[in-house]
């Protein structure tokens, strides 16, 4: 699975845990709304933990949320599932020439503006909440229902 | 080769065809300073060819740059490289279970915040261009043949 599917299910884990709260969101009722296997699930809820965005309580089914809605980024969510920390989001391409003046410089002259878009992206990431995503589901099923 | 590194291979190209200008930039020349074979460089010289970024003059060996360097910006090698036009940069996972409020709606909501997050980054690259970096190569340049 790749580095961008596993952030976007973690973000839907996340989700379901505060819109189901009252409920118990083993790995296989998450596994359900997800609709992929629990194995799949618990590695990802394996890595939010890690990073203190859920907690699992030992003997009990079903994860919670570690921390405020409005206190988990996108970011922190993206951070968390990509398993190599600070991983570059554009690679640069391995051994140039360094016999050619350009093969010499172009890995750290591309290196530092790489960094500044991700730095961009990872800002604009970082901006939102899972309480942001929350609140659009349920308003998304709000508007659903009142068309209905 | 993953889209990162042909982004890489493609700066570097277009790099090399302004500091070799005098030159003739062959593929077998360009691969050298790369330091892959030449026909991953052809490969990717068609990319920037179809987005009007190169030129390459049928039976004269070399390809040369068909604008000015500081209309070519990282965004548009960015785009040239990436096959897929308007590719996401982070999936949305596929088929959450439509039976739940989140499985239901998260597609869309992660959708949309998704391209919030790739407009920065892609803002970011949309304002750098190949000068930025070809001024950058000769700047490290200079700075270590004045050191030595």
């Amino acid at each position: 699975m790749s580095i961008s599917s596993r952030f976007a299910v973690g973000i839907h884990i996340l989700t379901l845990l505060e819109v189901n709260k009252e409920g118990v969101n083993s790995s296989d009722f998450i596994a359900g709304s997800v609709n992929t296997n629990p194995a799949l699930i618990r590695k990802i809820i394996g890595m939010l933990k890690q990073a203190d965005l859920v907690k699992v309580r030992p003997g009990v089914a079903g994860a919670e949320l570690a921390k405020e809605l409005d206190e988990i980024t996108l970011l922190d969510v993206y951070r968390a599932v990509n398993v190599v920390q600070d991983q570059a989001l554009f690679g640069v391409h391995e051994n140039p020439n360094p016999a050619c003046p350009v093969g010499r410089h172009i890995q750290d002259t591309i290196g530092s503006l790489f960094t500044t878009a991700q730095k961009a992206m990872e800002k604009a990431l970082g901006h939102v909440t899972i309480r942001d995503v929350v609140q659009d589901v349920l308003d998304k099923e709000q508007a659903q229902n009142t068309e209905g």
